[in-house]
């Protein structure tokens, strides 16, 4: 899905820009799994992934053009994205020398990795000498405030949940292309890595230290027009014993009008928890609304995004009928049929 | 209010250590308001503060010995703790001579300032010739884990509030005390920068990673035998704009068997925000138990700790009764009156 281009006012500079068009580095991996980044980027935002550059012993392919960088220069590459996950989130050292080449080259690195880009002095001597730049998305260090609870103009939508990892970045990505599609001012905004890279901008509100989430989140959706709609990425959930502060500092922060929860029915208990129950979809929607109603007291939630990819059509079926008729709003699967009708409810 | 000797195993590396007796700094600061810290530390660990360092301009006095950098060393002090807190709150250039002084005699030099200690090279020099510590504790940096949601032995009350600055440390200072004095096994948990300085250790969870709110408030209170009490300091409001992404990570990782909930009940609005009404303690309470169920079930409310320092005695009292009906649990000031009956609906 292609990000559109903003109709937003400059963003202050604490939220992080990052240059398109994008080519996709996938090093030397041999299996498709360790390249999430770089086929999430492949699908989400496919006018701007130019290429590809790999090293000889890769053996994963994302269809894309092969580039060398000087090629990449010449076909207008404004970053180069390490979308690949290598075990510990390290950096190799022998990814270097290529990495050099292409800063040289005057195109910037963008890594979500652990390792900071900035500790491989033979980086930022290429960087330097390429007037290009290193990203590190994972590591936030720009001047943040803490959280006002102002009111802002313009209209916002936050996509929350019952977990982490069942569509809260799809769903937010959906909505915006359908608001746009029906000529809305609307923007998707970006509270992860994977959406900042998307987006081109963000800010991952997880890497922030912990006094400034909510200040984050007030960054990211500014004051705007008062028929823009904002679609707010959601990270975790107010219900998830690792990432609940993050959640809870993003809503208050978003000061959403309306709420979308996405939930996987089949799912029993919290990813990797199985000591930790799954709260039922409608505990979520409650504690969500009477927590958001700190900075909007008109908040409501509009619709149910159900991850159903493991389900039958019949089980789907079943499943968007149940939970539209538990929480009275659309029921939808974004990745299996149109928002049009939560778009619908959210513009009524 | 000293804080008792530990009865815990030793914690984790990552839990910040400091080393008493304290000497406290107070430069050349004339107006008492701005030596918080130092006169906090006097009132709630008197025995472990000997003595103060001044410059010769400085004006206020906490009682202390005035002692030199040799004296203080002879007398066996562990930290000096910069006990004041400048406009800015920036170390001030003019103090560092006699801080190389404090650092070559071997002790370490504890700031909670926003300038880190370790960005005067000549403090560096100076800890480094001396064998002492800088200690940043508004900083923290070592290594730290998601939270879990895994269930710890031992048992756990965490103080919650309606807003920030109504009790919470005081609070919870004063139930450990009431449990020792009951020669029952417990220790008060620091998770702010004045709690660490008080208990000679603890966590800023307010300065983490996002992501790691909930598993530092983890290695907080770690398992303990099964009589023992962990009274947790809480953090902010989950109903305040600005933090209550850190009051619920924390709440979630500490999994309080009880909480108690601090008020101030003359507040109309959260601090410094008079766009934003406190919301009602039943909510906060109520909301508090929905949540923390997550990682607790047995979650419950065991008392309201009520700020009544601005109240003439009938007010006091009436405002006290008032709320032990509203909530149905030991209403007290820690402040004005013991908490002898709280603790006893706690062991109930």
């Amino acid at each position: 899905m292609t990000q559109p281009a903003s109709t937003l006012p400059p963003l202050v500079d604490s939220v992080l820009q990052v240059r398109k068009p994008y080519v996709l580095f996938l090093g030397d991996v041999t299996e498709a799994t360790d390249a999430k980044t770089a086929f999430g980027l492949r699908d989400w935002c496919t006018a701007d992934c130019i290429g590809q550059l790999r090293l000889p012993a890769c053996t994963v392919d994302t269809g894309l053009p092969d580039l060398s960088p000087i090629e990449a220069k010449a076909k207008g590459a404004g970053s180069l994205v390490i979308g690949i996950a290598p075990i510990g989130g390290k950096l190799q050292p022998h990814w270097v020398p290529l990495l050099v080449e292409v800063l040289e080259a005057g195109i910037d690195v963008v890594s979500g990795m652990h390792t900071r880009l900035a500790s491989y002095p033979d980086l930022v001597q290429a960087a330097q000498k390429g007037h290009a730049r290193l990203i590190d998305i994972r590591h936030y260090s720009g001047p943040l405030s803490v959280g006002t609870g102002i009111k802002r103009t313009g209209k916002r939508v936050l996509t929350v949940g019952t977990d982490c990892a069942l569509g809260k970045k799809y769903t937010a990505l959906a909505i915006a292309q359908e608001l746009r599609r029906r000529g809305l001012p609307a923007d998707f905004r970006a509270t992860g890595q994977t959406g900042t890279l998307i987006a081109g901008r963000g800010l991952a509100v997880d890497a922030v230290i912990a006094d400034f989430i909510a200040g984050a989140a007030e960054l990211i959706s500014p004051a705007n027009q008062a028929e823009h709609w904002d679609v707010v990425e959601g990270q975790g959930s107010i219900m998830n014993p690792a990432y609940a502060g993050v959640s809870l500092g993003l809503l208050h922060g978003s000061q959403p009008d309306a709420i979308i929860v996405c939930h996987d029915p089949l799912r029993t208990h919290i990813g990797g928890m199985p000591h930790i129950p799954l709260v039922p979809v409608e505990e979520i929607v409650d504690l969500t609304l009477r927590l958001g109603r700190l900075t909007n007291p008109h908040i409501r939630c509009v619709g149910v995004s159900l991850n159903t990819a493991a389900m039958s059509e019949a089980e789907r079926a079943a499943a968007l009928a149940e939970y539209e008729q538990r929480l009275g709003v659309p029921a939808f699967d974004p990745m299996q049929r149109g928002v049009e009708r939560v778009v619908d409810f959210l513009l009524a």
